[in-house]
């Protein structure tokens, strides 16, 4: 299934997209796409639903991010090796974790804020698992099990505010807007092999990043099975997993997004987002 | 007011403690102590509650944190002049700020887990302010008016996995356990001078830290606006804002947490916790 939230901000509506691509309204179904409901019990009942039977939604309408109300927005750090070398960073030797404020959950095609004083705003293409199934202390060989579904995610990063004003990541990868995910959930079963997925992003339809889950340093099994040896994961929560080469920090000159650039990027299976940039 | 939530862990009720120290059942009031019930007008109507209306609760139940349902736990780090320079760290010239794990946030007096593999789990007494109104780009001189209140935290943290196991310090200050908050939320009006409260934390009776708010570097209202810069807080958002000296990893030779340890700490008008250390 391919599973969204649509509709105005905060007002967002459960809903289905068909084979055909036709956005279907499931709120008869689901009262709201919360991690509860990407549980295995939630997701085998949505499944055993006719999409036929589901009331079409004309139009096009916005969508947000089809997780809501989560507990945890996980990232991980130099994931993919040629990436690593373009920021100039050492290979890493086991997973970066880090964390992006749940504030910073947005939608696929709303625009991204540029911070006051923002001079280094960069994107990274990037998939995104979201959890159904508490998970603590699982292993790697079991660790595709607590997953529902994945996700396109924008770990859209103000370089400047991540590594030049102290500390811990987490100030450049917080701010509202930072977090566009979707704009479907794809559960699992639509993904055949989800180390084999191409993923490329533009700027101003400049091709910036081409890129294959193939070349991650560490798996999405090691990543999840790993995240969780320091932290619990409950259903709906997001772990992003790192993102490929040609982040603008690795451009030579180094090359940072303004108010009015859009940005483009999709995933192999999991469609595609589009956003502007606006000034905060 | 001093407002709890008590009872069983998922089943907790809303509660306040009367000047008399008598717990009182506030459940008729408010369904449950989120970030909603912080606001402002929350806040206004239970404070028209005359306590002696509500009905007290005997015995001596559990408490749980004091808020539920957050969406971020902020933490700052080396706040405490003493505390960087016991850790080696230099002077920090703005605040650090990481995130624990909205999972690690636990009950005053629950069991603190050690980890596997765990070698060198720490306490840090601090204060934590929770937030009451949507906060973004905020002043400092207009900071405290976004708090409904203040709360005792211990900032539990596993040093060797907070910076021995590459990058982020959130791996070390995100376990399970890791956040406990209470017992009570004292609101603002309680509160006659942040800056001027003093603390303590016990290991197993022993005094292993004493210190006062006034030796914060970065005032509360300052770490409150900063972090405001970088990420909206939303009410019931909790910030905890350093640690005083005397922590584990600062003492020759350092000395750190083992199962069957106990720790106490405690306040000046925010009162104690005590937690018992058991394998995970």
């Amino acid at each position: 299934m391919k599973l969204v939230r649509y509709g105005e901000k905060g007002a967002e509506k459960p809903g289905l997209i068909d084979k055909s691509g036709q956005l279907r309204d499931l709120s008869a179904h689901v009262k709201e796409l919360t991690g509860e409901a990407y549980s295995p019990e939630s997701l085998k009942k949505l499944a055993a639903i006719d999409p036929a039977s589901l009331p079409a939604v004309s139009g096009k309408p916005r969508f947000g991010a089809p997780v809501t109300g989560i507990s945890k927005f996980v990232a991980i750090g130099l994931n993919y090796s040629d990436h690593a070398k373009e920021t100039g960073a050492a290979i890493p030797t086991e997973p970066i974790i880090f964390m992006k404020a749940n504030t910073s959950l947005s939608g696929p095609n709303d625009v991204v804020e540029k911070p006051r004083g923002s001079t280094k705003l960069d994107w990274e293409v990037e998939i995104a698992a979201i959890i159904g199934t508490r998970a603590k202390y699982i292993s790697e060989a079991d660790a595709l099990n607590y997953v529902a579904g994945y996700c396109v995610c924008n770990d859209v990063s103000e370089r400047a505010f991540q590594t030049e004003r102290l500390g811990q990541w987490t100030k450049g990868k917080s701010h509202d807007t930072f977090g566009p995910v979707g704009p479907w959930l794809a559960t699992k079963d639509e993904i055949k092999d989800v180390q084999n997925l191409s993923m490329w992003l533009d700027v101003n339809g400049q091709r910036r990043q081409t890129g294959s889950t193939k070349t991650m340093i560490f798996s999405m099994a090691k990543c999840i099975s790993y995240v969780s040896q320091f932290m619990t994961l409950l259903p709906g929560d997001i772990i992003t997993t790192g993102t490929p080469p040609g982040v603008g920090l690795g451009m030579k000159p180094p090359t940072f997004l303004n108010v009015g650039d859009v940005v483009t990027l999709g995933i192999e299976g999991l469609g595609e987002q589009r956003q502007e940039i606006v000034a905060a």
